[in-house]
């Protein structure tokens, strides 16, 4: 069975049905990450990946062979491919799509290393202007119209690999979450006239009691409604709805701000598994005075999570002020 | 810091902040659940919970001591309280809540048990009855407007104890999720003038490929969009919105059913952490024509969660189809 993207009708959120990425019920076991060892990912190995979509390599060496930096390939279990028809078609009262989209894995160093805060400010930069060109690649596919970019580091985040990687995953349906995020943020913009994330972000460098760091382009803070402990955004302070259209000198800081971020978390709360999230504004939108992109990390902290899997009700023990000074307070030696 | 309800200004979702839950940051531990050794909730240490506040008990037995079936207390770490003013102000651009609600602990079974479903069923039926029981009188509370009853089983699961029990917590506002659901539904009644939860019923019941079993009162099936693998819902042949309005019959039937269903998924899962969650209407709404009160039930699989968490994203590697075929075929030995 190919992939599915199916409605719920209640609620309008869409899922991804992907049996390619399971075997049989039974073999739902508990994820064990492959030791760096056998590592698919490192430089030398490119012959047992699928073959890469974008790479940085050094002059001179050959596609798919060593000599690079970053290199994104399609994921080897998609949850959606790139063949086919769009086809939109009812189930009786139920809406579904073929899985068409991409599924791609940006591996994020050639060597042996989990962190992608361990790598050098410049590598990390690479990272960040590969996701943008991949985006401005795959939105000249019309079909196509939101992307996440995320991170899934340590078991427990739903990693199944070590190698530092993040993913990207398109669709042609507008998440659910993104859509939220565009309805309440026009609700905003249509009664007040301002951005709502302008207005967060005067109102959190005012009080400065959630901000973990602030530089010309970004503010790194705790977010007011916090779902998670630790929860951190990072976000631009230049009205732009579209994590592609960043321009250079704002990626080459967001790298140094994204190491630092990530090395206060690793740091301060004993390299904990986590996931982030660049949202951003769907490639059919053109500019949006009302929506900004920005970065979500969630640390996985274990005892923590119970009953929001699934029911979106959520209980943070700690409150962000006191996550954003226990932040602020963390040192990378 | 007492708790607080703050909402999201993008997406409108109110996130219950609870200090008194957690230490400091660095005691964020993988829960490990206290042998049944230490266990609190076993029949003859009561001295040693909070008081109850509902009881079934034999007859001259005295108030929190021995001789109890189903038991109610207050949650010793509550994230929400019932002392103060429902005090909600402006912080800035954010809205906050004083946390007034209630959280309580049904606790299933007075001997050391971890599985409801291991309980004779008319036990169980005394615990549904429990739920309604609370819910009727906490909605005469009018600073109250809306109760989540959920079960976290197995640490995995968020449960800190593994003795049986489920818990309760109730809200000065709507959960998000479940007006989500209330809108959603209303939409479809407005369109269509049927409700929604008939229409799915209709359908599942003429397809069969997602039914796992059927009964007078009741449809138990994996839903179209399952956002989990072996997600299950049992959801009422009769309309009704509100769960506390449930007649003697359907609980009595019910009690029969949630035992089969959580059997299921024991047997066939073996024994996996799960959580379930009871939708029911707001208490400030009358009977509505459009909802219908339902449970939810997520089994929670290791190494199928990834970027879920905080995302909304949903990649479900299982069919709900598979998962119900599969589910129909466990049988309870």
């Amino acid at each position: 069975m190919m992939s599915e993207l199916r409605k719920d009708p209640i609620v309008g959120r869409w899922v991804i049905i992907a049996p390619e990425r399971a075997d049989r019920p039974q073999s739902l076991e508990e994820p064990e990450l492959d030791p760096l060892a056998s590592d698919p990912f490192l430089e030398g190995r490119e012959d047992i990946t699928t073959p890469e979509i974008y790479v940085v390599r050094d002059a001179g060496t050959r596609p798919n062979g060593p000599g690079w930096k970053v290199r994104v390939i399609a994921n080897k279990y998609p949850a959606l491919g790139i063949q086919g028809d769009l086809e939109s078609r009812g189930e009786g009262m139920y809406d579904v799509m073929n899985g068409v989209g991409a599924h791609e894995v940006i591996i994020e160093c050639p060597h042996s290393e989990t962190n992608l805060s361990h790598l050098p400010v410049e590598q990390i930069r690479e990272v960040l202007v590969a996701y943008q060109s991949r985006l401005n690649d795959l939105k000249r596919d019309t079909r196509l119209i939101h992307a996440l970019i995320f991170k899934n580091k340590g078991a427990r985040a739903g990693a199944s690999l070590p190698h530092a990687h993040s993913q990207l995953i398109v669709t042609p349906i507008v998440p659910i979450t993104i859509q939220e995020e565009l309805d309440g943020a026009m609700a905003y913009f249509d009664y007040r006239g301002r951005s709502i994330f302008h207005d967060m972000l005067v109102q959190e460098r005012t009080s400065g009691q959630r901000v973990i760091a602030e530089t010309s382009h970004f503010l790194v803070f705790c977010p007011f409604a916090s779902r998670f402990p630790f929860e951190t955004w990072i976000v631009p302070k230049t009205q732009r709805s579209h994590y592609e259209k960043a321009s250079r000198s704002e990626i080459d800081e967001l790298g140094d701000v994204l190491k630092k971020t990530l090395r206060k978390l690793e740091i301060g709360l004993e390299d904990p598994p986590y996931n982030y999230i660049i949202h951003s504004a769907p490639f059919n939108a053109g500019e949006l005075p009302h929506y900004r992109w920005h970065i979500e990390i969630f640390p996985r902290l274990a005892g923590v999570a119970g009953f929001e899997w699934g029911s979106g009700f959520y209980i943070n023990p700690v409150p962000p002020e006191d996550a954003a000074e226990f932040l602020r307070g963390v040192r990378d030696e």
